[in-house]
């Protein structure tokens, strides 16, 4: 999840996004619950500038939402759940509607324990993990979100793809500060890296894909039809992508690796059957009042003053990019690139509700 | 925690070394509970080929403990606790007493909740934090361990380094095979390695350090005085460390990035307050009996039948090498290498107990 530089389309009003999103979602045969819940969750992402993961799934979602791949007649529900756990059944709801009912059953969970883990099986995608994050974050607790998805990520020594990009995500409370957020894939990079790079014609490092062979390669055409994703650091990124199966979809009874459905190329009218697991800490319970967040304060401070490379402005917290897009969004309206522009105007005609976009 | 080729020095069997760095500790002032405790996760730790991070340490622990910087007549205690938390005070004891008292609390609790986290403070180099999780495992729980250290570890956009190496291991329980288990530092490569390539003249890759300007330098000799470690894939790696900081400092009243003092170069009277944290996840108690380990068997086979890149016998699951490598270690005796063998050496001349070497 990072913000990139994109070709500005058109301007929208996060909230007139939201409430589009919603309308769209209904007309696909949502219930209002489920529609809003979702539409928060993509313009959120839009406002924070991660255009990857925001409503350019949304044309996706509702494709499914049709064909009965995601359902609109169902409700996620707790499975089994002890003192500080539960393993949640999302029904193939939309993911964003149960990654939200998860992490609140997680945070409700982490009030009266401490801690609360929720593993989730028959998830669909759920766009950006770091939006359950801060769920917790504005609950003051600590946030961590993950999820698997059907493999395009190599492991060492290997030819082919073996894990998803399966991305972590963690938010830290900071009190009336934004939370400290960061949401990565376990890749190197993530796809929509390598298109833009396919799409320019330029060579990328070589860091980034691994060949049907199993070597790695600059040529960024071969992604992803006869290339992988490289795993971060080789092992590493291997490693944290085995550790999200396993809490994701070994605990759960979710889909694991290739079980999992692509949501994007995968039958429309076949459950995903994702996995996804959140863990909530109420870290401000376990310190005297205030302490949390005075050390947070303090930890943010220091790394602000940390002396920086020449023509970097200061050394930044994770999220800060985002928060700042996030203000902008909300003054300006969220300045959606052209490759979102483009499939919501498409989805737009389709259903026959117009987008309002901002004048000018 | 990587396995490296090593110069073979001497060999020793892993219960004569586990019982002589016992003896060792006593020798400093050590309890027996203590000296046995730090004594098996530094053998353990060279039994898996891991000799960065075994008793390759055992001096500057002993000189630790002779100053008072690592105190012999404390034991670690909980200091504050809920249904699936709590804190524990380590008292400035050895790392490894608090570390392996921790992470009994969080199985205890996971136990009883499903799920129990543990923070630290006032610990010490703890050495290895894969051991930790082996002993969830070993349990048949997820073991998740982390803790924080003096910063070594750039941040992206700075000048000098912002966090410590924070290292992440976990374990997943495999029933009657090995655990799958991942032991990293949130650094492409770990201090170590660096100082490898140093003696031999190599250069090194470019995304291993960060020089003084905060530019990328492939100079191995700027490190430590003149260069911070890189943090994996950048951001990453960086926010990966503040995840870490959050729940092994901020949430417990540990030590934080700078105030940690360093084991190794810090004023060895004075507690270096090092924060660790500590997680156990009770899954094999959220699926049906036996369902989860036949998961995990399923999952580790499909990643052996993975297609190869040439010269590459089969994919492995994090932590094979190591096992393999305990196996070899059981049966002809761990190898150690000269680097360790020549200040094991030291230590047994200067505390007058001789190391049972094998023959030969």
């Amino acid at each position: 999840m990072a913000a990139e530089t994109h070709h500005v389309g058109r301007r929208v009003k996060v909230a007139d996004l939201r409430d589009w999103c919603a309308a769209v979602l209904r007309s696909a045969g949502s219930c209002e619950g489920h529609a809003r819940t979702t539409a928060d969750v993509l313009a959120t992402t839009d406002s924070w500038g991660v255009f990857t993961h925001g409503t350019k799934l949304l044309a996706g979602y509702v494709r499914r939402l049709r064909c009965g791949g995601i359902r609109s007649d169902v409700q996620p529900a707790v499975a089994a759940e002890g003192p500080a756990w539960a393993t949640v059944d999302g029904r193939s709801a939309l993911g964003q509607v149960t990654g939200v009912a998860a992490m609140q059953v997680a945070i409700a969970k982490a009030r009266a324990a401490g801690v609360g883990y929720v593993g989730v099986r028959n998830s669909n995608h759920f766009g950006a993990a770091g939006y359950y994050t801060w769920l917790a974050a504005r609950a003051g607790l600590v946030g961590i979100a993950m999820c698997n998805d059907t493999p395009s990520v190599a492991a060492p020594g290997s030819r082919s793809p073996v894990t998803g990009t399966n991305p972590i995500a963690y938010a830290i409370p900071a009190g009336e500060r934004d939370p400290v957020l960061l949401d990565i894939a376990i890749s190197t990079v993530a796809g929509g890296k390598v298109y833009a790079a396919r799409q320019s014609g330029r060579p990328i490092p070589s860091d980034w894909l691994i060949d049907r062979s199993g070597r790695p390669t600059s040529d960024a055409t071969l992604y992803p039809e006869n290339a992988s994703l490289a795993p971060m650091t080789a092992h590493k990124g291997y490693g944290l992508a085995l550790l999200v199966e396993s809490l994701s979809g070994l605990a759960t009874g979710a889909a694991v690796t290739w079980q999992v459905g692509s949501w994007m190329w995968g039958d429309p009218a076949v459950p995903t059957r994702h996995g996804a697991a959140f863990l909530a800490i109420d870290v401000a319970a376990m310190s005297p009042p205030g302490e949390f967040v005075r050390r947070v304060h303090s930890l943010i401070d220091e790394i602000h003053a940390t002396p920086t490379a020449e023509g970097v402005d200061r050394v930044l917290v994770p999220g800060e990019p985002q928060w700042a897009m996030r203000r902008t969004s909300e003054v300006e309206g969220i300045p959606l690139p052209s490759d979102v522009v483009t499939p919501l105007d498409h989805l737009a005609q389709e259903v026959g509700l117009p987008i309002p976009w901002m004048a000018g």
